[in-house]
C-alpha cells in the first residue's frame, strides 16, 4: 500500500522531524507494497491519526530490514496548526515504542530530508568473542573468532577519500554514478558498549560520508573482517575497490549491527 | 512442572555458572507451576538436553519476571564427563539466544550459588528525559519529569548500613527476618549508556550489599525517584527506613530497569 503524495500548495506547512528506531520489528524504512511493517508506514499512519491528512513522509536514507536508527530525519507537508512541542507529544503518544520522534521542527521551504542533505554517519557494531551477550544480539554482529583490530584500522584509511564504490554495492543495485566520498572510516575499540555485557569485545566501525549506495557501509565492514580475520590482507583493500568487482569484496554485514547515526545538512562536519 | 531433585550421591560433580539473561521474555528465573518461560526451566531443559539427564537447577538470586541479570550464578549437580570448555559451547548452542552461560567451572564441595554468595551488586536504570529512546525502552524506566540527581544521591546514603529494611519488602512476604546490610547505594550520572540514545539523560542507581528481600532495590529506587522529583525530601529516608512501613516508601520501580550484576562470593568487596 502506497501512501498518496500529498500535495504542497495544500499543505503549506512543511515539518522536519528527527526519528530514532529499532529497526529489529521493521522491514526497514520504504513502505512495501505487501504491507509489511515499515518505518514509513507506522509515522504515515501515526501523522493520520493526529492530523486527519494522509501525507507523503520524505526520509533521508532508506535504512532496511533489521538496520537500526539514532537519527533518521524525515519530513512531511501539512495544514495542522499544532505546534512542534505539542506535535512530537502526539505523535509519540500513538507511534509503537519501538519507533520515536526525538526533534520536530517547521523546515524551511525547500527542505528534503535526503536532497538537502550533505552526508552522513553510520557506526556499526561487532561483538567479537566466543560467546555473544544476550541484550547486544540486536544490536551486533557476533563475530566469535579473534578479530585484528590493528589491521582493520590499517584497512579502513583504504576507504577514505573520493572512489568508485561499485565493488561494495549490493548486487542486483541499477545505480549506475557509484563515485562516492568518504570522510572517515574509523574501527574504535575504547567506545562505550552498544549494550550491556559487550565490555571488552566490542569492535565499532564509524562511516562518515557525502553519499552511500545499497549496503555500502555492510560491505565494507564485511570486508574489514575478512580483513581482521587474516583472510584478506589490510593491503588487498585498496585493490578492491580499484576492481570495482562486487565478487572481490567480503560479504555483507547482517543489518542487525548497523545504525543510521546522524544526517548532515550544511557541509562537512 | 518442577525438576525433581538430582540425588548428589548419583551425580558426584559440582558445577558453577555464570549466566546473563534478557529478563524482558522470561517469567523470572523460578520455575512456575503454570509452567511460563522462566530462566530456570530453560537452563534445566539445555542441561538436559546435553547431559541426558532432568537436574535440580539452583541459582543466587531469584529474579523477578522482566529484571534482567549480567552475572547471575547458578549451579548443578552432573555425571556428565564433559569438559567445562565443551559444556559451555553444548549449552550455548541448545539455550535461547536471551539466556547465555558466560561462565562454567568445576565447583568445590559444598557450593551452593546462594547459600554460598556473600553478596550481591544490582544496577538500575532511569531514562530522564521527555522522550524514552526505543533501544533503552526494555533495559530501563523511563521518567519524564525532571529528577535531582544531587538530592537522590544525598538520599541514598541513608540506605547504607545495617538496617530493618522491612519498610522496603514487597507487600505480603512472610519473611520475618528483614534486617540486612548494604554496602553501598550510589546514584550516578556519568556511567556509559545502558543503550543508544541514553546519553545525558541517564541516571543509574548502584545497590550493593550482603542480603536483599523481595522488590528491596526497586522499592528503594521508587523512593529515590520520590526524592528525585521533589515528592519527598532526601532527608525523609532515615525516617522511612525506621518507620519499617512499606506504605512511608515509595512505590516498587518497574522491573525492566533492574540488572542483577555480580554475585560476590569470599567478602565484601
Amino acid at each position: 500500500m502506497s501512501s498518496p503524495e500529498g500535495a504542497p500548495s495544500e499543505n503549506p506547512r512543511l515539518v522536519a522531524l528527527e526519528l530514532q528506531y529499532d529497526g529489529t520489528d521493521f522491514c526497514g524504512w520504504q513502505s512495501q507494497a505487501q504491507g509489511e511493517r515499515t518505518v514509513q508506514d507506522a509515522l504515515t499512519d501515526a501523522i493520520e491519526r493526529i492530523t486527519g491528512q494522509r501525507v507523503m513522509v520524505s526520509g533521508a536514507g532508506r535504512t532496511d530490514s533489521g538496520v537500526h536508527a539514532l537519527g533518521q530525519v524525515a519530513s512531511f507537508s501539512t495544514n495542522s496548526k499544532l505546534s512542534p512541542e505539542v506535535l512530537v507529544r502526539a505523535l509519540n503518544a500513538v507511534l509503537p515504542y519501538d519507533l520515536r520522534v526525538i526533534k520536530l521542527i517547521d523546515a524551511p521551504d525547500g527542505f528534503h530530508p535526503r536532497f538537502s542533505a550533505t552526508g552522513k554517519r553510520y557506526g556499526y557494531y561487532i561483538a567479537n568473542a566466543p560467546v555473544m551477550p544476550p541484550f547486544a544480539r540486536p544490536y551486533a554482529w557476533h563475530f566469535p573468532k579473534a578479530l585484528d583490530a590493528l589491521a582493520m584500522r590499517e584497512a579502513a584509511s583504504s576507504f577514505v577519500g573520493r572512489h568508485d564504490f561499485k565493488a561494495f554495492q549490493a548486487a542486483g543495485s541499477d545505480v549506475t554514478d557509484t563515485v562516492r566520498t568518504i570522510w572517515r572510516c574509523q574501527v574504535l575499540t575504547d567506545l562505550p558498549p552498544v549494550a550491556p555485557g559487550m565490555e571488552g569485545m566490542q569492535i565499532k566501525v564509524v562511516v562518515e560520508g557525502g553519499g552511500f549506495l545499497r549496503h555500502m557501509v555492510r560491505t565494507m565492514v564485511g570486508t574489514l573482517v575478512e580483513v581482521g580475520s587474516g583472510a584478506l590482507a589490510a593491503g588487498d583493500v585498496a585493490g578492491i575497490i580499484a576492481s570495482v568487482q562486487r565478487s572481490n569484496a567480503g560479504p555483507t554485514a547482517p543489518a542487525r549491527g548497523l545504525f543510521l547515526e546522524e544526517v548532515y545538512y550544511g557541509g562537512q562536519q
